[in-house]
Formats: structure tokens, sequence, C-alpha cells
């Protein structure tokens, strides 16, 4: 593409705010899971939100320690069982992405590499992903909460 | 922020491309419903995916024209009521969002406005949030097609 014609849309600073903004927001649809639900509850099958969950833990510090490090080992999910174990790995991740992001190489963002040794793609577009695929669970989980009569905490709060 | 620091993520054509991914594949979760229970099936109370998607509609191209024109009309819903005429509606405006992006002004981008005369943000977010709540129903659409014993679309496809 012409440079000339490069709109920037926002800095890698504006992305962590608005992932941790998302990231917030799945933390306390966690907690309004009851305890007994989170790893259990389901519907057509699917996998309960717990496991959702631990899906997102997989993929978000593993990612952008892969950022930074070029060291990938094979994706896989958390190992947490209860919504304590859960929501305590959650804000342990929180505090590592701010911690960790500053070390990632500004390169890093534009440059094309394969994660976890299967998914081939632009930094910019493997973080995009991450949070999509936490946004799109996190959707899915209000459907289980609402299924169980329980109000979501509101998609627009973060 | 010193701008020293400022580390570029993704520029607008990037996201718009991005988007127009997500796109796709929620033409594809519409496309994946029966057409009788597009606009009645529902869980928990929520809304059928058909609705959901009208809220799409009057989202993307209202967005991204307001930000052309600064003229904000009340936020409104769609007004399909069939699967043939939401999938019309889409198309026209996958094609509608391609023609209009490169008019939105370049400043718009980091500009904080008032959307729908109540959403206050820089423009960026703004987008990010259209893209989100679509990913966010989708998610949701994909248990109503679980729960109807239907195999929804890749995720990871765009």
């Amino acid at each position: 593409m012409d440079p000339s014609t490069v709109v920037h849309f926002m800095d890698t600073d504006d992305f962590l705010k608005h992932w941790q903004g998302h990231r917030a927001l799945t933390r306390r649809v966690i907690e309004a899971f009851p305890d007994e639900h989170l790893f259990t509850f389901s519907i057509g099958g699917m996998r309960p939100f717990g496991e959702l969950v631990q899906e997102m833990l997989g993929i978000a510090v593993p990612m952008v320690r892969g950022m930074i490090t070029d060291e990938w080992t094979e994706f896989s999910d958390g190992t947490a069982s209860s919504k304590k174990e859960l929501l305590r790995l959650w804000d342990a991740d929180t505090k590592a992405l701010d911690e960790l992001w500053p070390s990632v190489p500004k390169a890093r963002f534009a440059e094309t590499f394969t994660s976890f040794g299967q998914y081939t793609g632009p930094g910019y577009e493997q973080l995009l992903y991450a949070m999509d695929n936490e946004v799109h669970h996190r959707g899915q989980g209000t459907v289980y909460l609402r299924a169980l009569e329980i109000e979501p905490p509101a998609f627009w709060e973060r």
C-alpha cells in the first residue's frame, strides 16, 4: 500500500487498555457464575464456562510471552477447577500482561510469526484473535447465565 | 504520553479488513439459522438472533456515516423480518462500509465525539465497540445454534 494512505488507528497501549477493559468484564462474568455451575453447566453439548475461561488463560499471557521470547509451547488450557482458583489465575494474568507488555519488541506487532506452533499471522492480528476469542466465549457464557436466570454484567461497562 | 513511547498497533485499513472478516463470519452464522428459528428461537428470555443482527445493522453503517457527516440519528434497530431480507441488508452494508471508509476524515479515529446522541469516546474506541458488540452477540447466536443441534461455522474462519 502507498504509505501516504496509511492512517493510524490505535497504538499498542490503546490496545492493551481496551483488552484489559474486556478482561475486567470477563472477570465479572466469572464472578456472576454460581460455583456449582461454573464447571458443569452447559447448553447443546458445549464446554462449561469455566473451561472456556481456561482456554482464554491458555492464550493471553502465553501469547504475549511468546511475542517476547519467541518460545512457544503447544497450546494448552489452564488447570483451575474452582471459581476461586480461576479468579486467582485471572488476576495474576491481568498483572502479568501489564508487566510484560512494555517488553514486546516494537517490530513484533507488524511482523508475521507462528504462535503455539500452528497459527500464522502478523502480531496485531494474533492479539486481536486472543481478544476476540475472549469476547466470543464470554458472550456464550452470558447465555448460560441467562439460562440460569442470572442477569449478566452489562456489556458496555469495562 | 511521551510520543517516543507510542508504538503503532494497526492502521485504519487493517481494522476495516479485520471487521469485514468478522462480518463474513456473522453472515455465515445468519445463514446457518433455519428460517423458522431466526426471529423466534431464544434462551433465557434473550432476543432472537435475527433481532441481535438488526442491532448490528443499526450500528455499523450509521456509525461510519456519522463519523463522516457528524449527523446522528437516535439509535434504531433494522426492520428485516426474514432471513433473505436480513442477508440482503447485510450484504448492502458490507459494500457500503467499504465505499464509505475512505471518506472518514483521518482525524476522526483519534478524536472524541458522541455517537447516536449518547456514546462518547474516541473514534477508534467507538469502532471497536461496534465490532466487539457483533462478536459478543454472534457468540450468543452460536449457543442458540448448538441448542438447535446445528454446528456453528468455525470461529477462526473469516
